[in-house]
């Protein structure tokens, strides 16, 4: 029974994962899905993207169980931003298409290239959901340790990028970057890797002319 | 459909968990469930307590997805030790109280006076699992932001206590303790907080002297 009823909603999700990704196609917009741990730096990333990247044309969904305060950090950079809560619907660990769904009805979307939907913190479930995205976005800070490709396998699986954040802090942690980039490879040998500051902005061309490139807005 | 399915493994959850703090009442031993986002530091705060109290009589259960990476790291300690791997049960993102109880057929528990889980890294969906524990753990490290406790306030409000880990760390970043306390007591009051560096050792006697009096071995 329980299989059956879960087999149901990722059906019903699937669906309308579907119909947003008709609907961004049709107006030729493209959308990433960045995923990572509470804290990995998703939203500083966003700052620091939409900041250098103008001709992104870019709209923002937030994600979280809890608080508007990311909306209000990148609503500040003068982009089109909704907020959605999932505490309201049972504190859900991740956004399922039909949040986007109803997002997009709030985002005026004319003019706009760029979809990117940051999800809620986890590292776990939201790789287990589309939501009509173009491509997963990995996001995951050196503090966290060179392990986690392995323990946490599927988003990395589910990504076509992943970004190493806080690459600042590399001289204060034993952190073995090698040894990452082997975890990932172990993984999903496809990915495109970036290692990013977003404090001072290492990286970020890189980065940047990715979402540029992949966007269509090169 | 959905929510009562919902509501039957939760159900279902609780009796065994019921079960699970019964068997632990009668042998007299005490649980704590450490919950916290991937990287948090929690296998290293759990070497640090097991080196510094042999007189905790420990036993070990860890929660990963994928890897045996953390239950070799404190079996060195000479700590009785078992591994769940969730992957091979739809990669959940949680111990269930079934797990838990399936763990400790597999630990020799005589002599054993606290039990220490190690939850699968995820802030978010843990907490809502009774597990059979005595108390849960918020482990939450210093590179994560000071605004956790807003974003994800179940744990919080469910915890008895919360450890701050990497405080080693606070010279690189721009973090600020004093109002990350302000939130956690906004969110729970009467949550004991420890800031620890499992690196350095600091604070780690504070934190080290809790779990002994609260599982009756000081």
């Amino acid at each position: 029974m329980e299989i059956k009823v879960v087999q149901k909603v990722m059906a019903e999700n699937d669906k309308i994962a579907g119909e947003v990704r008709a609907l961004l196609a049709a107006r030729g917009i493209y959308a990433f899905n960045l995923i990572g741990s509470p804290g990995a730096g998703k939203t500083a990333l966003l700052e620091r993207t939409l900041a250098a990247a103008a001709d992104l044309h870019p709209a923002v969904i937030e994600g979280d169980i809890a608080t508007t305060a990311d909306a209000e950090r990148l609503a500040r950079l003068g982009v089109p931003v909704v907020q959605i809560n999932t505490g309201p619907f049972g504190g859900e660990c991740h956004l399922g298409a039909n949040f986007i769904r109803a997002a997009l009805d709030e985002l005026p979307l004319g003019g706009v290239r760029t979809l990117l939907i940051e999800n809620v913190g986890n590292l776990v479930c939201p790789a287990e959901f589309d939501v009509g995205e173009n491509e997963k976005v990995a996001v995951l800070s050196v503090t966290e340790g060179e392990d986690k490709p392995l323990k946490y396998p599927l988003l990395f699986r589910e990504a076509r990028a992943v970004v190493i954040t806080k690459t600042d802090l590399l001289a204060a942690l034993a952190f073995d970057l090698a040894k990452l980039r082997q975890n990932l490879a172990a993984v999903n040998a496809g990915l495109a890797v970036f290692e990013v500051s977003a404090r001072t902005g290492a990286g970020m061309d890189d980065w940047v002319a990715y979402v540029r490139r992949n966007a269509g807005c090169a």
